[in-house]
């Protein structure tokens, strides 16, 4: 992959010049049309140009701010080459060639940063021009010339005879929403790092940004803290096949960001916390039944100073380890029994002036981690149930919207406080349904409420969710991928241009064949085939 | 795996007899109850003795009717092995063992057909007993041999230090139904062959012994018959990578009969045709709309003596392929719109004196195909909307409830009728749910209706039916395992020994494990984990 000697812009066009030269094209799955989540603006012709392996090169631009040697591209045009001809090592598209031509994909971006990572302000905006024997990709950063490679390789198509080719496109394409994530949850079900590792390469093909990491809660901690060795020694399933070492964890994160995929880890207190007291003694509140403790224990205990003292260590080492910006506090579901109990507990809410009212005590602990956050210079994140018992919503940053219902009022509740929203509660994938029940999770709007335009800037985003409790490496691809997409397509993709399931639904079908191409255990939409099946069994 | 010296005394203890000795002991996952679908009669201890690899060694009894060059054994003895020592290639259970103990398991058949199928009438039933050093498997057949194979193999544990041991055990077992089976649909997405034998497999782990290959319907036909290869060419999704060819077919059938599986080959008729009028002009009836024809076609032309030749011709063809003395013949939801519109068949129902009841013209056409297949010798199975719609009922045979609602009082009435059921009804695993459903396909009472021994003894087994709308190789394994494997103990077990869901979770979720660690992927039934996690993603 040599750079070679092509001179480019190496600007992007800007989209509303870009949008009066749209042409709007046929569907079918030789146009820009079959490239999953839709690109924002795009013109795409029946005029095609043959590709080939052996005569194929991903170069830099000349005055590209990144060369030969930067970590993302150079991995990433690797990475490429091989989704887009995944039987080079064999004579692959030669057949019927006589003249073999050179087809050149030459990458531009205009910020070299290829070691930092992706972060909440990262850029992912890209322009794409495909013309005879060459591709012209210009991006502002290395992340969103990512996103226009995985666009790019969504255009390259096979013929019947095995020939590679690709149609003359012009696109010009940026995230609908900035935060696009997915939760796995490695709590309920140890999920093995390399199902990890297949989670994020699938996320990269559907444009995903962040992997929320639901690392720890109630039935296992299999985080192996360097600061804490006890609470996964004692809290995981298994103390030593059962576990995320600080070398798996670093692999995640480094394997994450050479897709452009943040690593957002979740430390959910004080609920959610029951495999965190093996290993930590007196961190979770002893239960009392008449009178006396009765063996067993409730969430974080709130009232004990070594509590914070313990979280700010812990906190400490997380934010060090987790590179992201962005950490989330969890603050869901907290029983108030166990609480309610315990004399000391009771003692300490006299003594704070909260009488009975227990949500003051859960506001009271979770703006103390805020504060152990926000001085580790983390924008937290925490759950609805933190926002809606919380008085000093100020001090909150971003809200993460889950339960079922009218979702859309809570994000409005969120949004009118001025406080950024993660919306959740549409796309709750765990639940097992027919794949057709994809459509329910595509034809969701994330601003369909009242509200000013600053607003509905503050929606960032909104996120997949995949909770352990029937979800394992066994089942995860399958249950995730394809109505994950579909979520995709919503965050990624213009609403007005994407409004129609019957327009989707071919688009998806063949990207779920894309996806099966690339080994992803993709589940049937629907009665049909693919030209080349799953055979990985 | 030398033919050893030891004399057996080459007949199973009678079930009757042995009952008595019966010592009920406590559940664990090292004791008999630690095997899948539970036996009928059974003791255990905890007396473990070691067993390693390097010193194991599978025999004929003296006696066996079978000896060294039996196929069905000398496969199951190498399968089982590998099964039961996964890591046998690196040296494991030897740690901790300065003196290496001979452990044998000695196999004998009072009958020696090696070569034959497995059939409706092939006894099953096997005794087992777990000494020092040694195991004793008796068995009438072969079939019996491989599934006291399979418990034994289940009986093999290894302790924390890698360690195998196998506790004390006396097992006499049978199955309670003769017929349990798989239905797989390879019309509806086409599954390649590799996903077929995988799912043998895993039905051998359980003890299923019939696979219902629902191998053409509506979507496609991709089965390549040798008598009319255009069916195939035509009507399969891809004439050459979506088929199964009979050298396809002949791997999956002698595959099956290692392990004691029967192939039940269905070609659903007259409705679910769709693929076949690709490859079979004037089969199916052409619809009409105002007097002429539509250009669609409904079910097969029950009207025109061709039909009845093409048929006749096929199912030799199916007869001679497939070697079960079974053949499933559909017979379902045929839609009676197409024939009512067409001006010959309503012709040919007058010439027939059947008015304007088509059920009879249904009843006519299915009256020829069984008359066709019982001339070849062959029982058929026709799913419950025949006998529902069949005045001459007697010429049926077997007859498979399929529809949800009172199934049980459809067994009663067809067993009335004095003809075999095969249930189907509360087991469509098709159908997604979160895997905790899999009580509902446990707490299934396949004789709870009102009848004399004589009829209930017309139930001969019952189904697991995995349609292919919303399955293919991708999610085809999690979607089936582990709860068919529920089904199984149904239809295998006890009834009053495996009435408790609650005793029955912690065993299936133990065996769940077994099946990860032979490479199923099966799903889990609840957080948790396994010892050893899948990993093959």
């Amino acid at each position: 992959m040599d750079v070679m000697f092509m001179i480019t812009c190496g600007r992007y066009i800007r989209s509303n010049l870009y949008l009066l030269l749209l042409i709007i094209v046929q569907f079918g799955p030789h146009t820009v049309e079959g490239v999953w989540p839709l690109p924002q603006a795009f013109t795409s012709s029946s005029e095609r140009y043959p590709v080939n392996s052996q005569d194929f090169y991903f170069v830099y631009g000349r005055q590209s701010a990144a060369q030969q040697g930067c970590s993302v591209l150079d991995t990433a045009f690797k990475r490429y080459f091989s989704l887009i001809f995944p039987n080079h090592k064999s004579a692959d598209g030669v057949l019927g060639f006589s003249k073999r031509k050179l087809f050149i994909v030459e990458t531009s971006v205009d910020h070299g940063d290829c070691e930092g990572y992706p972060n909440e302000d990262s850029s992912e905006r890209y322009n794409l021009s495909v013309s005879a024997g060459k591709a012209t990709l210009n991006a502002e950063t290395v992340w969103g010339a990512v996103r226009g490679l995985e666009t790019f390789s969504q255009l390259v198509y096979q013929d019947d005879f095995g020939s590679y080719f690709v149609n003359k496109t012009e696109i010009d394409d940026f995230p609908r929403f900035q935060f696009r994530g997915i939760l796995l949850d490695s709590s309920r079900h140890f999920l093995p790092v390399q199902a990890i590792l297949k989670t994020l390469d699938a996320m990269a093909y559907s444009k995903f940004n962040v992997f929320h990491w639901h690392i720890v809660d109630d039935p296992s901690f299999p985080y192996q803290s360097s600061t804490f060795p006890d609470l996964s020694s004692k809290g995981a399933f298994h103390p030593m096949t059962h576990i995320y070492t600080q070398s798996d964890v670093r692999r995640v994160i480094s394997y994450a960001r050479l897709w452009g995929i943040r690593v957002l880890p979740e430390f959910d207190s004080p609920g959610h916390t029951k495999s965190w007291g093996k290993g930590q003694p007196d961190l979770l509140t002893p239960c009392y039944r008449g009178g006396t403790p009765s063996g067993t224990f409730g969430p974080v205990n709130p009232a004990l100073p070594s509590t914070y003292r313990f979280m700010a260590r812990l906190f400490k080492e997380v934010s060090s380890v987790f590179p992201d910006s962005y950490v989330h506090l969890g603050g869901d579901e907290v029983d108030f029994h166990c609480w309610r109990s315990n004399p000391d507990v009771r003692a300490f809410m006299q003594k704070m002036g909260f009488g009975g009212d227990f949500t003051k005590l859960e506001a009271f602990y979770i703006e103390n981690i805020v504060n152990i956050t926000s001085a580790l210079n983390k924008t937290s994140i925490v759950w609805q149930d933190v926002f809606d018992y919380h008085e000093r919503r100020t001090s909150l940053s971003v809200v993460e919207v889950w339960r079922a219902g009218c979702y859309l009022c809570e994000v409005r509740r969120v949004v009118k406080a001025g406080l950024r929203v993660i919306l959740a509660s549409p796309w709750y994938l765990d639940q097992p349904g027919p794949t057709h029940n994809w459509a329910r999770y595509y034809t969701v709007w994330p601003l369909a409420f009242k509200g000013s335009e600053e607003q509905k800037k503050l929606v960032i985003g909104g996120e997949v969710c995949m909770w352990g409790e029937y979800v394992d490496a066994t089942n995860l691809t399958p249950r995730l991928w394809p109505r994950a997409s579909a979520v995709a397509e919503r965050l990624w993709s213009d609403e007005k241009q994407t409004s129609s399931v019957d327009k989707a639904f071919p688009r998806l079908q063949d990207f779920r064949c894309k996806l099966l191409r690339r080994g992803i255990q993709a589940e049937p939409l629907y009665v049909g085939h693919c030209k080349h099946e799953y055979q990985g069994i």
